[in-house]
């Protein structure tokens, strides 16, 4: 008894005041054939509050998987804090499966490929469900995306091709195309690590963004754009063509280069600044 | 082998060019009757240098272990990082236990309590016996101490105590005294955690300071002083009382308040700093 | 022709596309019985807008004046980036005179004294006018307070008097009291810096928070308040004390310790801050 | 007389007890047939120590002059504060002048141009004579340089020609190139500014790089880089593009893209960034 109490008091102590809680969930998935788990983030005073919250959607990285933010990335420590302070609104963060570490044998991307079709899934099961479960989001006003590398990817090419749903998109370290990339190269197996890869071929956010219509353009910049990327990062030149390419067309874009590479410091990092980017993009 | 080296391939392309390994490492120790555990960062390139290195003592808190700034503060990226950058020295950082999270029935503390001499240990037996091992520190010069809470008083004492030991002494939400502490008006249990409670007590900082000798003062001149702690930590108004004691004293000493509270966000973020400051402060 | 063409564009090359701008205005005070000055930054879009935006009273420190801020803290630089890049919300800044650098023979001080009622000038006089004229404030959700020194004392003891008025309070190096001040020890003659001295030690934050009723702290808990000062400051112990005090009394606030002494390195810095906290406390 | 001590006090309440000085000094240069205005920061302690320091020259833009740094850039304040918590190294900084406002009837630059030839006053005339007057630098170990705009530009093709000489290159919003620039397109007229701008058209940093032999590159790898540039910063490109070229030829070069305009906010945070990056890379 004793000891519960004073275990107790150990962890008061330590604990900020404010802190909000991850909640794990599925749901299956009709397009997939397949049941598809997420972590949720819920803001402290979300249960009571009966109220509509914002929404974010957090996007792990390829053969990673719907627990990484929490794992590796403190998302729940990050998020406390900054909204404590209030340089983040209270909001709900959806972080949905879409890969695995065997990169070879499970579906790892969040377009839709032969057999895979994680977009669909994504737009027509995955946000009305959780946005209706959760009390979040219903708009673009009230909706942003970000993720890192293959999420970066995602986010930045949902945001392109469903620009009236998002009011903020923030890429880190963003696998934009794969055109030119070092891994293309070495593969010849058709397995699934050689789809995601195609996939990303055929989704390029660059072509997206060079072949854009004067409408489509000006639709994407009703999107506040983040690209934030290591300078030693293997992906920096693709993350710098972009924002070069962004700025051609109009599109206004923030740009970082921070110090870095392609790691979990930088993203824990980037998601400090992403919180606070898409909290002032909400619109109010 | 294809998907072998395939995984290599996608693991080469996420790591930086330059970096450390962790090793863990024990040592039987004498004083203590027992053996314990310690983990080590060697920096890139220290197998074959055969210099000898600059050391950190990198301390753990109440009820944490040897494996919590590996695990939990991500110190192998942070220091990869900043020594990639030459914002920190390439330095062999020592982590050794000195507690763990049954408080009740484990040894936690640096300080010598009845039945558990962990001073006379760490300065006897470990610091000797790692630094032989490990080709590193060897003087004042090249040594410095770090650590959170329980570890950041621990800093904090062996530098009063042992000042020609050590060129600086970063200390984070420090536990630097329990006179008032909320921990210590709840235990009527003499077990291990009344033990190190008292032993806080005894080894008091603010103390040690308020009745150092001037000759005593003018030794933690030698030491360069860094104190950080949150806003929101339990332990602020003792790290600022501390840092206003020193002024008066005459010792510089550094002072942040940063945003946040007694958790590993605030930690991580203050490794960052900790590391480059010891870098600077060790003699060259 | 020529040469006028080519220092326009050399300029039009290095600005913003979204730049505010300074106004000087002045205001005659029944009150004080003289012509006040204040400068006003005006966001961008403002002449054409024609809504009403949220405001910022900026006060400078003792010996200063109305032009400290834009001349020597860069005010409009930062103002204009954070505004830019969404960190700040467009207002207006106000910056009124309370000073000069003659400060015996010049009257400087926020509170009201022997023949210069500031206080009564500034919420009677300045405020209605300036936020009429400049389409301003109006309103608690729409008024924040910040300052320095003398300027962030005025901040804070004119946000615990009138907490009705101001949504937040960023108060940098704050003079918050007197009654151990170095500077009083000092004085013998009753000229007009006698007269702010003593102003400070009548209107000191510590007391008035010492003192307050219940009622009086529930008011004061509806301002966002933000302690920032320098580890070196030769005021950190009054910062430390009133934060110390604000917590015991429960009515949370920011506390930030940086590196720093009084001057113009550290107030430039704390404004890249006290900008977005006052925009993320406008009410919405 | 009282009212002098009482100044003098409040000045003193307000300085940091260790504060460099900046002097005016000139030189007459043969090479250029003029005089040449300098300005010099000496560390605390300069004049008593003996002994010989680091050296950084901090190089102005065009259309600027040798007290910008001074006066628009705040280099004093940021020079005495981080020397004084040891981010910095104490160094000597050289502020030569390479221009005026005037700049169709200035010289402005760093290269040799007809009948200004810049690069052979530097290197022959200014920094012997400065080097051995304020009893620093002597040696690439002990020699950095930096600047901002055209000055970047002069900072990088200074290292690329002269690697022997310097240990550290940081470049700000760094000139590299005028083959694109906005500002030729412009120009008809054969006057100062016309010379300067088809100097930096011909010292191209970005062709010197790419027609580097394997031996000057391997020069140029004994040079620590830093290119810093801001996001909306007209000359970002070019930065971009000499990172990856500089990638591309494996000569090692940090970037960082900030937020952030071609302007003095930049230049002064860059500034905060740039001296403790000479200072890690002097030897030691």
């Amino acid at each position: 008894m004793k000891k519960i109490a004073l275990a107790s008091l150990l962890l008061l102590a330590v604990l900020p005041l404010k802190a909000g809680k991850i909640v794990t969930d599925s749901l299956y998935s009709s397009i997939l054939s397949e049941t598809v788990k997420y972590n949720v983030y819920l803001p402290d005073g979300f249960a009571d509050s009966g109220k509509t919250y914002p929404v974010v959607y957090l996007l792990h990285g390829l053969s990673g998987d719907y627990t990484d933010w929490v794992k590796r990335g403190s998302m729940k420590l990050v998020a406390d804090e900054l909204i404590g302070t209030g340089e983040a609104v209270p909001m709900v963060i959806i972080m949905p499966n879409a890969g695995g570490p065997d990169v070879h044998n499970t579906w790892n991307g969040y377009f839709n490929m032969p057999g895979w079709n994680y977009e669909d899934f994504f737009f027509r099961e995955l946000l009305p469900s959780a946005e209706k479960k959760y009390r979040c989001g219903g708009s673009k006003g009230l909706r942003a995306i970000m993720g890192l590398s293959m999420g970066g990817g995602g986010s930045v090419v949902y945001s392109q091709r469903h620009p009236n749903l998002f009011s903020s998109c923030y890429a880190m370290s963003a696998w934009l195309d794969n055109k030119e990339g070092e891994l293309r190269r070495k593969v010849d197996t058709v397995d699934k690590l050689y789809y995601v890869r195609e996939s990303v071929i055929e989704h390029s956010a660059l072509d997206f963004l060079r072949d854009a219509s004067e409408e489509t353009l000006e639709e994407m910049r009703s999107v506040a754009w983040f690209i934030d990327c290591g300078d030693d990062d293997f992906l920096v030149k693709l993350n710098m063509d972009f924002h070069l390419l962004m700025k051609e067309k109009k599109v206004h874009s923030e740009l970082r280069i921070r110090n870095g590479v392609h790691n979990w410091e930088y993203w824990h990092l980037a998601l400090r600044l992403a919180l606070p980017f898409a909290s002032r993009n909400y619109s109010r």
